[in-house]
């Protein structure tokens, strides 16, 4: 079964906005059998997203459409579905009740006409309730091709696919099984593993694709299969795993869920009782954030001091002023103190402690643009390294994040 | 000029990966007069590849293909280009300079055939410099069409974006003039400034365009008009917009550059030469990364202290245990000692503090999931609000951050 996603909306085609749905939408199909051939961003124009699904048509099996559901006029798939179906708008009384309860005890306002007509629906199409918001999603059916219409708010839009059409496309079709697992390596370039693992890759079956995602400081390689039976296709992947580990295995620190560095290193900390705080200077507050995005983090995270100014170093984080005056602020002796300092200051077994000039400028210091030092105490010292992580600033801040994140994972191993 | 900007990559139709490429070369055409018209995301097929510049070809004016060009098997962006061109691959002494130069260097290993193999490009296309890596851009025409492949790594594409295809577009190409103005506006739905700004949108001329942009709790209008006179265009929506501030001042908070809270108030803490931090705790360390997003922030921002725990709360921050018992850890009257601990212990004029339960669950207090309690502390009080955010957790979170801004902001400027 096949799917085309498609995204209507010239903020996207002028680059005001990053499409996440379409990402989110490929995923949610694929963990269903499902899979995406292609995605699409047109227009709010008329006649392309009617040329759009006209080249659609009975091409796939499914499409599924976000964007332009909004009550305002640039907002024009609704209509435009209508007219490509020949058909004509209805209200939909179950949705004009749910709008009219959102607009009475959530906005706390009065509603206008152009609020009601959201619930104006194809006559012919079924309706996806959307929780999360007023525009409700559309099933409409022509031909071999189901098309589906999102709204374009992520929240509103993952809400109405994970309640109304996973479950329905479940229910009423036949799909094959997919198997990915993801195996996340570390420090190693992927053209080094691709030589490493070279024989092995050569003798995968027809049925058993192999992927490389490269991203700064790690490799992730996602083999993937599909089929008719599910376990002859887990069997596979796990054989092909376990001869995969037997000859990088040393370079190997997760899988799938375990997939980004701060679930690795949380489920460490979780099963060990430990904690983890830090203290960030460049890197402004990320790495907090990025461990605090796991579900769960309240285990293990404490806290953060986020010391952007030099001031906040020395009189909260308490980093000595002659440390500072003598090895500048971007120096491996005011990373250790900054991580000592968090480790005594939040009482957590591990802390991170990071100063480095992320760039473009480099303030007042005698290193150069790109250079952090990364400290990570621990219950019985402290560790630092230096690292260049060049250019631009955002390279800099996330390859910090990822570097302290690995550093803690392997001091956390040692003990 | 029109273009299409296509990326291979069968990691995106399974939604592992997000697209940030298609926007970011989409906003930096857009910059210079060219019109995208369409994304497409395809996959490392050599069929679907070879389809797709078949429909392309004498379509639009430019096709920008990112992504394949590694040295893996998988990456058969290039092998493909030649065929569809009938063209063969030659080494380019320039590039193969280069990347033995950032093997020898950055990478300091010994460089193998498959990476030397990235020095190959068709012998008919004009090599693009990668400045940050080692797989060379490359341009060929064919027709009416001019086709250019770029790494899909985004700060190596990025780079050759901004320093390679962008001068010479501009350089070989007569482009008409884009205007885009974007107008901020805080704490309005869209649907209530459409009904408000029904007349002049109606009166808008044909050759501006008005989009709205709604985000949680903001909702950004953008009026762009196209032509070959930049005066009489400039003119056009400088017109408009000051008409439109006439009809919603009251809710514009800032324009382009500024469109983003976090500038705007960046812009105005560094012009009364004020500072701003603060304490956070179901935010994570987003709000201070958010506001350490802006270059030159070190001006005004000084740090935070991210409470995870509630310890850290009491022991770190000094909010006192008798509050957090009396009202429970998620009150309006924990917020405030937040912010006021965060001014007195970082030394700001303005601090924020937020307390609240992002989700989904809610830990030992009795308020709901969604409950945020926002505090501001200024030079000569603390104002608290209560918010219910909804769901889901990155929802809650997301408004917290902006709300805080937004409350931040109003009370800079009262005093």
């Amino acid at each position: 079964m096949t799917a085309v996603i498609l995204t209507i909306g010239d903020e996207i085609l002028i680059g005001q906005i990053t499409d996440t749905n379409s990402g989110y939408i490929a995923k949610a199909l694929d963990k269903i059998g499902i899979r995406t051939v292609e995605m699409l961003s047109i227009g709010d124009d008329r006649d392309q997203i009617l040329d759009t699904f006209g080249y659609l048509q009975d091409k796939v099996d499914l499409v599924i459409i976000t964007g332009g559901l909004g009550p305002t006029k640039d907002d024009i798939t609704k209509k435009t579905i209508c007219e490509y179906f020949n058909d004509h708008l209805v209200v939909n009384p179950d949705v004009l009740a749910h709008i009219e309860d959102m607009w009475r005890n959530l906005f706390k306002r009065e509603i206008s006409q152009v609020n009601r007509d959201q619930a104006l629906v194809p006559s012919s199409s079924t309706v996806l309730f959307n929780r999360y918001g007023t525009a409700p999603g559309m099933w409409l059916q022509k031909g071999q091709t189901v098309f589906i219409s999102l709204p374009g708010v992520p929240y509103e839009m993952k809400g109405i696919v994970e309640h109304e059409i996973i479950p329905k496309l479940v229910r009423e079709y036949d799909r094959p099984y997919i198997v990915h697992k993801t195996i996340l390596t570390y420090g190693v370039g992927e053209s080094v593993i691709a030589e490493r693992i070279e024989d092995w890759e050569n003798n995968l079956p027809e049925f058993i694709k192999l992927a490389y995602l490269p991203a700064p400081g790690r490799v992730r390689l996602r083999l993937t299969a599909r089929g008719k039976d599910k376990t002859i296709i887990e069997n596979a992947i796990a054989e092909k795993v376990t001869s995969l580990s037997g000859i990088i295995g040393d370079i190997i620190v997760g899988y799938d869920d375990e997939e980004v560095l701060e679930a690795v290193v949380g489920k460490l900390l979780t099963e060990r009782k430990q904690s983890v705080s830090t203290a960030e200077s460049c890197t402004g507050g990320k790495i907090a954030q990025t461990l605090t995005s796991i579900p769960g983090s309240s285990q293990y995270y404490k806290g953060s001091i986020v010391s952007y100014a030099e001031e906040v170093k020395t009189e909260v984080l308490g980093v000595s002023k002659q440390t500072i005056e003598k090895h500048t602020v971007v120096s491996a002796e005011v990373a250790k103190e900054m991580a000592q300092s968090a480790q005594r200051i939040l009482k957590t077994d591990y802390a991170i402690g990071i100063t480095g000039n992320a760039g473009p400028t480099t303030d007042d210091t005698d290193k150069g643009v790109g250079i952090v030092f990364i400290a990570v105490a621990t219950p019985d010292g402290v560790v630092v390294e230096e690292f260049n992580f060049g250019q631009p600033r955002d390279k800099v801040i996330d390859r910090s994040v990822n570097k302290s994140l690995e550093m803690l994972r392997q001091e956390i191993l040692k003990r």
